[in-house]
């Protein structure tokens, strides 16, 4: 399993005289690391419109750096080693400070020299190799496996807390590098609330339990969305069940290269809004998946662009009735020429526990 | 434990004349907590001069908000909603795109109405309250158990890997939200590396063991390192630790109210260049700790500015010698007029296991 990076570089370079910048000074932790290999919290990589670059981090990195196959150099403040005048800089993760701090040393004066880009590296990062495919396929293995070991131990009397413990544990110990974000436990009427963080809200029957979690695997984050009943449903539950599940469905059929991203939340939310639940499914209804656990491309009702081959997203859907309860489904997929590849392998039947 | 959010945006709201903005926007996440206690992913508040405040959030959040002391508006754009011309932002955190889109929306042209400002709230967060210390100290009391229940349990075979999700797993059935970071264990002459990643390596006897690890309590941020011995460690390991307990002691009794933070660096930072190691401790002597992991304010070799009272910090000085292994010492202090208490109380004797 190994990337091309130097491959990564040279489709960078060859965008850059389109946004008319003779250099990239790249400062995104996780674009660096696309970019050269390196995971570090201090470093940065000058792209070259010529094809070259120069990767800059500290001493604490620096010996995994030289094993790398760019150019390094050593510094403690590694934007300004590498700033350029006329160089284009990452405008969405740089902070406005850096970025003052940068200009006064190129030139005494305001960072006019900088150019500010929008998210370049982040949308070539949105297409995946088969490298990256295949760590997100076992990043959603790992998820899919703590989902069926855990489901089978949920009791009422269990606290949501305990329960997102349970399924972060049993990542861990089937080989996550951590979990891929802070997992969400929502029990009764707290599925009402689309980030519910866990509390000490015990599982009774008669609940609909949603659980939204993912392992991270070497760096790959995978995204899992399920709710299970404690109890056999009541009627109301299971239609609203019924109704997430065939706007998730529609979502993943809307799923193609060449498909609009406004497009395909249309195709979900439709379902949601022709059943009267427009306004309780107020998210877009899905993101990419990489190397962050959010990342481009988004799916929503005013997102543009349209998608790639080889984009892993998420289709996740949901409905929330204040105070009564919610469910959202949701799986990792990629998008595929010949129809979408599911990654997330768990039944999207509703499972009576 | 209640704590007086007014209180402190007050205290924000006295510095801005001396800053010369008639209000300030607010938009890192732990200030916007710190300021009005609501914990959340897209929050805003902008604090005027003359004491009030505006907070701004997204339908997934303005329920909590509602419940808050400050008044509060629902937006998606909560930076665009509370952008007022002339305001101070918050350079260190806010990035170059939203700067630039919200002078835009302010005026149609780059953003010169909005003033960058330093580390304001950051400054005013780094002394902390009563009930502050109170949650620091479960915090550190939750990782000083997790190591005692541990260590027990350190044997050869076991993985770096594994020690490190023994600890992590303790915390979070002790009572921690969540690892207050990427735990860091390192064995033998992963030793060497500060920021070591945990791996398959497996512990064996004669290895220099470093736990670098913490909890996260009710947000609040524990941060404890020790280097124990696998079996009876040899001379070289026995000095090596000898030296960096005797630094860290001398760290720790620099600790005071009106203390340099350079100065602090240097007592402990003296003791291992005198014994030749200068070369090889080249990190800052320690850091602030809050509702962030690292936080003002800093202690190195060239951080400006004195301690205050009230504020936890640690101190962590190592000696890494490549190839070979390392020791870390690190505890959580607070500054106080009689001499700094000590939140982490696990013994700083050399443990063989």
């Amino acid at each position: 399993m190994t990337f091309d990076h130097a491959a990564r570089r040279a489709r960078l370079a060859a965008l850059l005289p389109g946004h008319e910048v003779p250099a990239l000074l790249v400062t995104s932790a996780v674009n660096v690391r696309w970019l050269t290999g390196l995971a570090s919290s201090n470093a940065a990589v000058l792209v070259r419109a010529d094809g070259t670059a120069l990767l800059a981090t500290d001493n604490r990195y620096i010996g995994k750096a030289r094993t790398l196959d760019v150019p390094v150099v050593e510094a403690a403040d590694v934007a300004a080693r590498l700033a350029e005048p006329g160089a284009g800089i990452e405008a969405a993760s740089m902070t406005v400070a850096t970025y003052r701090r940068l200009g006064r040393g190129l030139s005494g004066r305001l960072s006019a020299e900088l150019v500010p880009l929008g998210p370049v590296v982040e949308e070539l990062r949105a297409v995946k190799d088969d490298a990256e495919l295949e760590l997100l396929r076992t990043a959603c293995a790992i998820t899919d496996q703590a989902f069926a070991d855990v489901t089978s131990r949920i009791v009422p009397g269990m606290t949501e807390r305990e329960l997102a413990r349970l399924l972060e544990n049993r990542m861990t110990e089937l080989g996550a590098d951590k979990p891929a974000f802070d997992s969400i436990v929502a029990a009764g009427e707290n599925g009402a609330i689309p980030h519910h963080a866990p509390t000490g809200r015990e599982l009774r029957a008669g609940d609909l339990v949603t659980m939204d979690f993912g392992a991270r695997y070497q760096g790959y984050h995978a995204d899992m969305t399920r709710t299970v009943s404690l109890g056999p449903p009541a009627a109301w539950q299971r239609d609203l069940y019924d109704l997430v599940a065939a706007a998730q469905r529609a979502g993943r059929h809307a799923l193609a290269p060449g498909a609009a991203a406004d497009e395909v939340d249309r195709a979900a939310r439709s379902f949601i809004e022709a059943a009267g639940h427009g306004e309780h499914f107020r998210h877009g209804l899905g993101h990419g998946v990489g190397l962050e656990i959010h990342e481009e491309p988004f799916l929503g009702p005013s997102r543009t662009g349209r998608l790639e081959d080889r984009v892993p997203i998420t289709v996740e859907p949901g409905v929330y009735l204040p105070g009564r309860g919610g469910v959202r489904i949701e799986d990792t997929l990629v998008t595929r020429a010949g129809g979408p590849e599911l990654f997330t392998k768990t039944t999207k039947e509703l499972l009576v526990l």
